[in-house]
């Protein structure tokens, strides 16, 4: 179906290492039948070229970003806080809700996280159907209720 | 009921001029059953007042703070962006999730609430049901869903 309002097609970046928890999320986030496209990426330092449109990404442009950034904070090559300080430092990039979805519940973490501008910390639960319903929450919330700016090119 | 757990009752902060639609968003907060307690303020002066324990809040501790703040654009004395400005630019408050719920869907808006640090922007449904389900849906979801960090005397 041609969605002729939306000049760029709405999509969720999900950013995990793990297959199990990435798994799930697209699992869950399928559930909430948002029916968006899910972007999986498994390491920061990809997610970041991703974003900025650098490396095997250069063919990307700048104003087809995702409608929310689900972030884990401990990821391979760039850690999940170092990507979360590099968009929210970057004018083209910080108007993306960027939400943390990590096993961590240390109180430095959650702290760190807000200090660099996070939208929103998500603890994941360990109850499989509390991680289900979580997600599925989080997805209704950030693509159907949240608003973000139109993106000028 | 006491609870034993938490150290602060958790409360929500609507700061919101319009009694229509102060009544309505707390009906609606109220429905979503996270039975929390709302304080309603009605300027924005007022509000800065009360988050940083000033003028009659003065009794007050910073603490004590809301676990989200619904906020408005258009305020009397001091406007949302100022109030928002205020709060983000502070290390004591900018952790308290701030989402804008407002009746403005112009793109200037939204963007220069993103760039002060608002976590998240809501365009108030002109639709009553749909009023009422997009509130009960960010109580639910800044109340039960986001985690904040826990805070320090």
């Amino acid at each position: 179906m041609t969605d002729l309002i939306c000049e760029q097609p709405v999509f969720i970046l999900l950013i995990e290492d793990s297959d199990a928890d990435a798994e799930l999320a697209i699992r869950a986030l399928r559930r909430s039948r948002i029916s968006n496209q899910i972007q999986l990426l498994r390491d920061g330092a990809e997610a970041l070229d991703f974003l900025f449109c650098r490396g095997i990404y250069s063919d990307r442009q700048i104003i087809d970003q995702p409608k929310i950034i689900l972030l884990d904070l401990k990821l391979p090559k760039v850690s999940g806080l170092e990507v979360l300080q590099q968009i929210k430092a970057d004018p083209r990039t910080q108007m993306i809700p960027i939400v943390m979805l990590t096993s961590s519940a240390q109180d430095s973490d959650i702290l760190k996280s807000y200090q660099l501008g996070v939208n929103s910390y998500i603890v994941k639960p360990i109850d499989f159907e509390q991680f289900n319903q979580a997600v599925e929450q989080l997805g209704l919330y950030w693509v159907l209720i949240n608003k973000t700016p139109v993106v000028q090119a």
